[in-house]
């Protein structure tokens, strides 16, 4: 067990904006309200699996929505207490602890609010390694941990309860009516035991997201290149540098789509890269070409600051370096990957892991 | 305490009919079941509500969503008993009975199924005097009754809770996920205890849909005039008599919607009716005047046989005679009135009652 305080909060959202690839919510809401919340309760306990008994019930908390609005609507925060209470006293069982879903953008910092206000264990683990935008986009999900029971709360005070036949009919259901409460509810779902999630999760994710935040600190600090330093931290690759040139942006079926596109600088004048998000960055093609897509990660960095630049935030004639990573390993596994393949997106191409263009 | 067989259940299911105005699905579907779960497993008692106990919890059970899909996809049954008990197990409280929410159509027999099949009681009252597009438009809501707890289940097995801060918000959550569910759901909702029914309700609406059935059952054997019986039952007017000349039908948002033209004929030769609906008839224009408008009810019968006409069902060609008759006098209260008004429905016009126009 180690202690969160207001400085690790500060790591964890930089490095989770990195892991976010541009979505999962800018994790700076997420900060002042887990900051506020330990100012107010007292810092968190983040614990590893194995410090944990084995039968624990351990239930992520999460925002869920455009994360264009949650940016510009900050959550209450008894929105989202109020939907992992109500999955308690549905399911009947007292949670021990919660964790983050996804470890990129704001729900990785979000289960701190609610560690911090119920004096309750965060684990060090996630569903995704990284942001998703859909529900049922999870290692658990494949590993059969069901996002059932699932609760839902809005600003009003509404409460929605879901047990379904399937992950994905969560996602249905809750995607449509996120719709009707301003594209931002409070959730909490997947439900699981530390035995369950000892093989169903991706451990030491809130470890790796502070660890990349520390990195790019210390670069800053030392005035180093800092998205070499970004790049290095996440063992992954360079793929363009350029300005963007255009940036088509929508809000759609509850979520943030479009495309960036940027022009090339440097050793990349002459050449032009697409990247296309729904909430997050789901492939970059370089003169049309795939350079890299989903499951691995892509992120878009400020090419001086190397601050990751999330797709609400792309705006014209930005400089910016963009990076490509691996996923977790666990992505690459069958029941996994179909999840979140580039054709379940909508591309007609396969998978190809981004070490294997760039290694 | 009476007995409801299966004899009962045809004259009630004709009176729904007319009661449905149009909507509340066919009744034939909610016959179909509530026939079938009688011989299976025995007659329902019907109870007014002076031979309960003021203490006892009432949870009406009702279908939701297009009337023109559930008339095509008969419920499994075991969906509407899902969502019935998943509401008795949120609410901690083991219902007493059973009862409709509305009178009209589909929903005032499949009460009767889920009264048969977990042998409860089922009460003569019910939340309209008629059908309604819209889970808020009740007499309930405009008593303070709350719809929420509400329970939805569909023939896959998916289950959703709600608690929301006021009715119309279920309806927004509800209806949008009954379009997910193929347009038709069941549910559960508007739990009150009797002695809440007795001020909140429309008493004996059941009984009066088996004599409105009756009625119309026994013109036809005496060769009477059927138009005319059921008009004389219900207290109602002749609108109109003609044949239809136009059908604009579409589904949206979950609901029938549309508009029927008819050229009048006999009397009426030369004159043209609009009807307008949600599910419902909403209001019918004669040569282009207001005729009859929510929340007053509008019924369009065979010339020949008397027998209601559904939206649904509604044919280039029909013969047809249109009545209007007064709605529940609840619904002319100010706190009523404004849940069904005209207005409501986009009409920029005042309510009359039909017998001031008519009368």
């Amino acid at each position: 067990m180690r202690i969160i305080d207001e400085a690790a909060v500060e790591d964890i959202a930089l490095g989770a904006a990195v892991l976010g690839t541009g979505g999962g919510g800018d994790p700076y809401v997420g900060k002042l309200m887990a900051r506020e919340a330990i100012r107010q309760y007292g810092p968190v306990e983040l614990y590893t699996l194995d410090e944990l008994d084995d039968d624990d019930l351990i239930v992520p908390a999460a925002g869920m929505g455009a994360p264009i609005v949650i940016v510009e609507k900050l959550p209450a925060g008894d929105d989202m207490i109020r939907a992992f209470q109500a999955l308690g006293k549905y399911s009947g069982r007292q949670p021990r602890g919660t964790m983050s879903i996804e470890a990129g953008g704001l729900n990785s910092v979000m289960p701190i609010y609610v560690a911090a206000r119920l004096r309750i264990p965060m684990v060090d683990c996630d569903g995704m390694g990284r942001a998703f935008p859909e529900i049922q986009m999870t290692i658990f999900t494949a590993h059969g941990i069901t996002a059932s029971p699932f609760a839902m709360s809005d600003e009003r005070g509404n409460v929605l309860l879901m047990d379904t036949v399937s992950n994905a009919w969560v996602e249905t259901f809750a995607r449509s009516c996120v719709v009707h409460m301003g594209a931002e509810g409070m959730i909490a779902l997947y439900s699981a035991t530390v035995r369950q999630l000892k093989e169903a999760s991706i451990h030491g994710t809130i470890t790796l997201a502070e660890n990349i935040g520390k990195t790019v600190r210390n670069a800053r600090r030392a005035e180093a290149n800092p998205v070499d330093a970004v790049r290095a931290a996440v063992d992954g690759f360079l793929l363009f540098r350029g300005k963007i040139t255009d940036v088509d942006r929508r809000i759609e079926g509850g979520w943030n789509k479009g495309t960036a596109a940027m022009g090339g600088t440097g050793a990349y004048a002459g050449r032009e890269l697409l990247l296309d998000f729904q909430n997050e960055h789901l492939a970059a093609r370089i003169d049309g070409e795939f350079a890299a897509t989903v499951p691995d990660l892509i992120a878009v960095l400020d090419n001086e600051t190397g601050e990751p630049i999330t797709t609400e935030a792309l705006r014209y004639g930005m400089r910016v370096a963009v990076i490509a990573f691996p996923c977790a390993p666990q992505w690459r596994e069958p029941a996994a990957l179909q999840l979140a393949h580039p054709r379940y997106f909508g591309y007609d191409v396969d998978y190809v892991p981004v070490e294997e263009r760039f290694g």
